[in-house]
């Protein structure tokens, strides 16, 4: 392990970015630090690099009178302290909804979800974006850039037309027309890439080496983008009086959520704006993209990749890169891993959609049949208050559902003929 | 002209349903008087009948310290003081999106965009369902029903599912699968009727008669359920800091939205809340379905209803109940009606979406290409501030704009194909 020395480059300097409290990279694997700036992996032994910060005093109350968005939370997170006077989407501060039908329905004493299809485009991605530009601004980055399927490519080409600034946004070019749809309208320039997922990824990871004022927010930002998934648990924290909630259920694609809402949960604690301990976090994926399941329950270290087969294609990442800090996390605050098949996962929708009025997208339908079998298993305390994540929007995943719900029955315009049909 | 004696049935009856400071119907036709209760044509003249308050005094301060959605304006609504307190989709408070972007772009020196695509399912039918689902409860209606083609469907599926009660929705049986899709999924009874949406409403009229416990919110609950309109003023008088704009552009589907507007603003100033002159209200109409602009061009007082034909279905209404109201409030206010093609439909949500981030449905790209065309003609001051509604979601519309964006090009995997395409 090698510890280099702290950079001089902090949020305090008059020359370096303004990074607000953060003060430094450091890297998760081996310590190493580096200073703020657009670094991802590690010099000394290529592992990922994560935010750190000098905090000193954070109260409630300046939480409290700050924006209704993230950006209450700005002290904690790598943005500079007037982020907010900034044109951007200003996510966050979406409803935490008390499911007490749910709850009944699961045989649950107190459940929560904390729902992010209320974003701006409509999933959590809308979060990490944006912290992402804020950081990435400061970083003397000038465009807007990603690869994506879905969620983060709808987030990043949004985001940048709200900022006034040019986005690129590569894509698989066998992607669905919907999706491409809703990406374009934002007047992005929309690469169509011939080739699957992979090869859009390496092409964007060459064309960021290529181009020094291009923001890739999921590969040389990463580490600031990062840190937006922590403001899920600022926000439930707060939502709930200023209260850690003992159970949490997260849905895994890379697993960088679900690790961020841990370290959140934590750094909360740390600072005194809540009592208590960190909750027991519980891991969410479809069985056709299980990887961090399957070591899970095999009692595994290490992650190994799959190729996924899922109708959840927001969760679909064979080779997620914190995996192996999922697994650390799951097992140190009591937590666990869980798969659930694609027939569940629409049962999921389907029961959060009837219980409490909310259509989730596939990984909403993930996480709901995961908190099921969770309790089914006696895996979760069905005394211990829960909070569900509901990450995205049902309208951006209707195929999935579309095939099992439709009319209760077609009837000629008459009231006789409604009165056969439902027999009032 | 007939008075009926002033109600019994009160807001502080104690037998009577609690319906806050609402005090009784009367007709907007020739002004009788009914007590509360669910009514909605004059026995007199079957004008409509709409909701009349003794407000007493109502403070900002009351309303800021209440809840954060459309119930911190309780007393100005049907509805009893706990509202907030029974399960509902809490909607409102949706973002006040200052839009310097779209305003640079038009010519305009000061642009809101009122978005209430950030609503529970996505549309300002959130609002109207909510008010009518906690009057209807209280006056004893046991489930929650409505004759739809889209958003309202969406809006009544949702609250009844949170608020575990029983819904009927009835939707024409050639209706798109999509459309169908997002009301099924919450488990609504949904019955489709063989025939156009005015045999679909014919039906629904006729079960209402029938079933006495059954709230049609559009139909024998309207003049409860069109009160919800109201929060889109408050909520944007409130977000100016108690302003009232100088002008706001507002979709015209029934009219009732845009008269229901006018009558907040005119609440806020009687109550001192704000200060000033109501603003002067534009309507928004698709060239498709214009009765209300052709009668306003034509200097008309009387709406001669056509038969729609627009991509802007939410907005297709070819015999607006409200149209010679629409017509009083826009001459009285200074404002204009003013109708755009398709084609123009579709530019508005591009230019919307490309100049801000927000994806609006077809009625928020008929606003928005509304403003554009006011501004053209002149009937609309670019140096008075303006607020123009965004009343629901791009998601749900996707066909409108999909022939028309899309990947900006196709490459081979390689950097070299990507400077082809965009010679940088």
């Amino acid at each position: 392990m090698t510890i280099t020395q702290a950079p001089t480059t902090s949020g305090t300097s008059s020359t370096g970015p303004d990074l607000g409290r953060a003060t430094h990279l450091s890297c998760r694997e081996c310590g190493a630090v580096v200073p703020l700036g657009p670094h991802y992996a590690c010099l000394e032994c290529f592992g990922p690099l994560e935010v750190t910060y000098d905090f000193g005093t954070i109260t409630r109350e300046r939480i409290e009178s700050g924006p209704r968005s993230i950006w209450r939370y700005r002290d904690l997170l790598p943005v500079p302290e007037h982020v907010a006077t900034i044109p951007n989407t200003d996510p966050g501060l979406t409803p935490l909804v008390r499911a007490d039908n749910l709850a009944r329905e699961l045989g649950l004493k107190s459940l929560w979800v904390k729902n992010d299809a209320a974003n701006p485009t409509h999933s959590f991605k809308d979060r990490v974006v944006a912290v992402a530009l804020a950081a990435a601004r400061e970083l003397g980055f000038k465009v807007l850039a990603c690869p994506s399927t879905g969620n983060l490519a709808n987030a990043v080409a949004a985001a940048a037309a709200r900022a006034g600034i040019r986005s690129y946004v590569f894509i698989p070019s066998d992607l669905e027309q919907q999706k491409i749809t809703t990406s374009a309208v934002y007047g992005t320039t929309l690469v169509a890439v011939q080739g699957n997922y992979d090869d859009v990824n390496r092409l964007a990871s060459e064309l960021a080496g290529e181009h020094d004022d291009w923001a890739f927010v999921n590969v040389n930002v990463r580490p600031y983008y990062a840190e937006g998934s922590k403001t899920l648990a600022y926000e439930t924290s707060e939502q709930l009086g200023w209260r850690v909630p003992p159970q949490v259920v997260i849905p895994i694609a890379s697993g960088s959520q679900l690790t961020k809402v841990d370290k959140a949960f934590h750094e909360l604690l740390r600072l005194g704006l809540v009592d208590g301990d960190g909750p027991a976090i519980f891991g969410a994926q479809a069985a056709g993209c299980s990887p961090v399941a399957a070591a899970y329950k095999d009692g595994h270290e290490v992650v190994r990749p799959v190729r996924p087969d899922t109708i959840a294609k927001s969760l679909a990442i064979g080779n997620p890169a914190d995996g192996p800090y999922v697994l650390d996390v799951v097992r140190r605050t009591g937590g666990a891993v869980e798969d659930v098949t694609d027939d569940e996962v629409v049962e999921g929708i389907r029961l959060l959609a009837r219980t409490e009025g909310i259509f989730a997208e596939t990984a909403g339908g993930v996480t709901v049949a995961v908190l099921a079998k969770l309790l089914r298993e006696g895996l979760l305390d069905p005394g211990a208050e829960t909070v569900v994540f509901n990450t995205g929007e049902g309208l951006k995943t209707l195929d999935a559902v579309a095939p099992v719900v439709g009319p209760t029955g077609t009837i000629a315009p008459s009231t006789e003929a409604f009165h056969d049909l439902v027999q009032n």
